[in-house]
């Protein structure tokens, strides 16, 4: 007979009744979180998804209608008509807006109601009934959103990396949640993935050591990492020493609301960051992203996609995803929302003790009527400037060109 | 880029927690409306459905099985063995009644225990125990219970419209959710669809202009509508002005407790309604409908069903039921129950309105301790008249036969 | 016409609020019964399913991850990292423990933080984190867990039954719930089926006359049964009166902590019962069941299964297993957790009755800060002596060899 211990210490049956931190994690409209996030645009689809076909989207816990008018116009609405509550993705989308299916409601994207076919001359009292909507933007091939409070309304920001396209370079649109290392909805709280990004330490380990090269072989070097404050979140420099004398520099951001500012990981590049990823919350156990990048080739963000043995992730059993875990599994498996009360944090987790201060200050700002970081109100401070990217560098920290490396 | 909003009042932001009325939709024991539905028989299957194997059903949210007896009686029992509480849908049908599975205990179908094969003499105190059972009667093809305090049942009803049999009608039982426009079970509370049956004015927009002809061309005709109360509920007389110069007159009615009396929506004859549907609440999540009617031919009830495009509902995909809507889309995408604090009703909804109020009126009589509209204690009273048809009336209101209508 | 029933009393609508009684039920951490579960071993797998693929278990409703390190030692941990929560499931077996994928912390089988591989130095302060953890120890082929307070743990019990091996026999572990009558993980309180041992009225009518012969025709004789407690619980002796004038006796015992000591119901030998069955609760609502046995060719044990018409429980169709009902339905259609509010026990119910009362007494025991009877700590006393066998004996009660009956 094998014993395992007996009488010692740390047994399970000590635990107390665990908890999670609601700061920075739930996303409903009256939360500490939700409200802060409800201060800031957040995509919802991406342009094709706005059609003349409804289309039922979750943003923060809210279910809402996505639509474009026959004139053009995009419009979000509450799903249940204001009328007798049958949802708008049974409704019928015409030139002025979208007619519920029941009794024949119009309305506008701003929620007016314009023609009730079973009243008598279409509703001498129409003018008094409003669907509830959202304002809806569209940018970077993405419909953005805003569901917070109408007086607080920000412009809609713009991204240096995003604006400023080199010779041959465009935008790409990647809506299959590129980043999470699986599936599309992620079954799990959007701050899991928040702390991934700037936690650079797990990229050697759970992508080089457990599972073997999930992205490049350099990744596997257990890099020395730096962190800062930017203005809108956290920053990690990463700094992983090659063979040939350089260090590889990774300066990866997490910025308000939820943007993952993260270089590609497969390396090919040296360059400030090519991408943008939006982690939309859907609601406090699931989560998306939506990535936009500049390309030289159509699909080149997809490309950056994670493989295990070459495999991509919805190709591989179950036992596969067991023995190769991934940024998936490592998150999805701190269950629907992580239990901060049973964690035990260590050094090379300053950047997610720092990002969940950060963000908790900015719920406290919000909770104290003030403007939280990167909220803009006129269209001339609109650019947000990031300033991540990968690069080689010297001894003395000094850029040197990628041919160097080849040398 | 595109931009809708910005300032406007009417966002989604400020909807508060929305909440249904329980006055005319919870169904279960205790509840204000599921104490007025026990005041009333209830269909739980049709005469098949009571056989020697026990059948679980589910009625007002209780679990029952339902079964025969081999003297050919039927009977309506808790499903728990009210000794250690195996279930009786694993029971054995006899003679006299069913026999729990687990230790033999024997009910009759008013639940007394007549035997206990585990207990010598087959139980010296039998007569001690009784299975939790209900009162069950059969009429008109149906199994009919009741469900209410043993002290305030009333007589079964008897109607006109299923008593008077013209010359080479037979009654002919349907028990698939006829008039629910789907499928049998249909997953949202009855009284969505209580309220579809006096909202007359939906026929034409979702039937017609929304889904195209669903039924017949004369029923895309936006009526004109008079509502009126009758003794047990509400009637919706709706009149289309033909091309001929001839009207058509459908007057159709909600009746406690739970009955739609509709004409045929197909419009193949003018005359008295041909049917009665009973609207049985499962739970206060799910309902199904019982339809007994006069018919000439075996299988024209079922005939009655709405087609979309030619198709039945059953055999329609995803996407034509939502670029496709019936009733069953309008009524279960309210929710499981509709919330009422989020509606806003127009002038055409004032037959919803007036349902509405009759059965909370009814609920409050309940509530004090007098008996509701169409309970009836004897025999002699058990007869319903109900009003409805349909018919083709002249300028003057006088009918008129169909074939002056094909003149 | 015919109706059942009016004015009768009895009726369902009568029943109150049900409820169950959570001292012989709830097995949860802090409950009155998990709390006294927890002052015992119980098996968690065979020793097989402790390898290098951690496997996921749950236990008295804790989920736990269990594994065996390279050295031969089997572990038990709690799921999350101790570190930031992702699953062990995850983790990597080595040859010191168990290491976690996201950050790859290493834990020894008592939980000891032996690596931090993103830590400088492999962390400095490794020493200060414990991965929860519970003792686990090897006996009988299966891994047995202690998932109590470590100052209560005791030792791990031996068994008369298992130790003492005749001529030729040998140890065989199931680990298929067999006794269940069913699947391998029933969906319901363990508690119905630790009632179900003691219960030998049940055996002839629900595994005789409602449902044919399940295991011999023997069994399906009505016993007279003797009811006596034992040191560890309650002991059934059932007596039946064979055609050649000899009598079959039958002891079975319901001991502490979930023990099923039953007699092979297949009947083929004659002796001290042949096995033990370790009733596992997974959580209140789930339970499987561990078997042991003393067997003379692989595979014995298997063949005890109950056949259904020759057919094994897992090859019958629904309609088969509403018209043969067996243990599993029995137990299972009580409901998750059965409710004793509405229950009505008689005489043959006696054995259930002790079995209650012998296991609260003892939950009270423990609430009272004593120690539950069977728990034992130190080695010498660790042998438990289990009386139960089927034996045949004559009018004076004294065995006779099978032979005699065979004559």
């Amino acid at each position: 007979m094998t014993r395992t211990g007996a009488g010692s210490t740390g047994a399970a049956y000590a635990l107390g009744t665990p908890s999670h931190d609601a700061f920075f994690t739930e996303v409903g409209k009256g939360t500490p979180c939700g409200e802060l996030l409800r201060r800031y645009w957040h995509p919802v689809g991406t342009l094709a998804d706005a059609g003349a076909t409804p289309r039922q989207v979750r943003v923060l816990g809210e279910d809402l209608i996505l639509f474009r008018d026959l004139q053009g116009r995009p419009g979000l609405v509450h799903p249940r008509c204001c009328h007798r509550g049958a949802s708008l993705y049974y409704g019928r989308v015409e030139a002025e807006g979208i007619r519920c299916c029941y009794h024949g409601w119009l309305f506008d994207v701003q929620g007016n109601c314009l023609h009730q076919m079973a009243e008598p001359g279409g509703g001498a009292r129409r003018g008094s009934f409003r669907q509830p909507w959202y304002p809806v933007a569209e940018r970077y091939g993405l419909v953005f959103a805003y569901l917070g409070p109408p007086s607080k309304m920000p412009v809609l920001p713009r991204y240096n990396l995003l604006d400023d396209l080199d010779e041959g370079e465009f935008l790409e649109v990647n809506d299959r949640s590129l980043g999470a290392g699986g599936g599309v909805i992620v079954p799990c709280n959007w701050f899991q993935h928040f702390e991934n990004v700037v936690d650079p330490m797990h990229a050697p380990i759970l992508h080089g050591s457990i599972s073997g090269v999930q992205f490049v072989p350099q990744m596997g070097i257990l890099p020395e990492v730096k962190f800062e404050y930017s203005e809108l979140g956290v920053i990690a420099n990463s700094y992983r020493k090659l063979d040939n004398g350089l260090t590889l520099h990774r300066r990866t951001e997490a910025a308000l609301p939820t943007l993952r500012v993260v270089p590609n990981p497969r390396v090919r590049n040296f360059c400030r960051t090519e991408s943008i990823g939006w982690v939309l919350p859907i609601d406090d156990t699931h989560f998306r992203i939506y990535v936009v990048g500049r390309v030289r080739e159509a699909g080149e963000i997809e490309a950056y996609r994670t493989r295990f043995n070459g495999k991509l992730w919805a190709d591989m059993s179950e036992a596969e995803h067991r023995d190769f875990p991934g940024d998936w599994e490592a998150m999805v498996s701190q269950g629907p929302i992580t239990l901060h009360s049973e964690e035990h944090l260590a050094s090379s987790d300053r950047g997610v003790a720092m990002l969940r201060r950060f963000v908790t200050q900015q719920v406290k700002r919000v909770q104290d009527g003030l403007d939280p970081l990167g909220t803009c109100f006129d269209e001339a401070g609109a650019l947000v400037r990031l300033t991540g990217g990968q690069y080689l560098i010297d001894a003395d920290g000094t850029p040197v060109t990628p041919a160097a490396e080849a040398a």
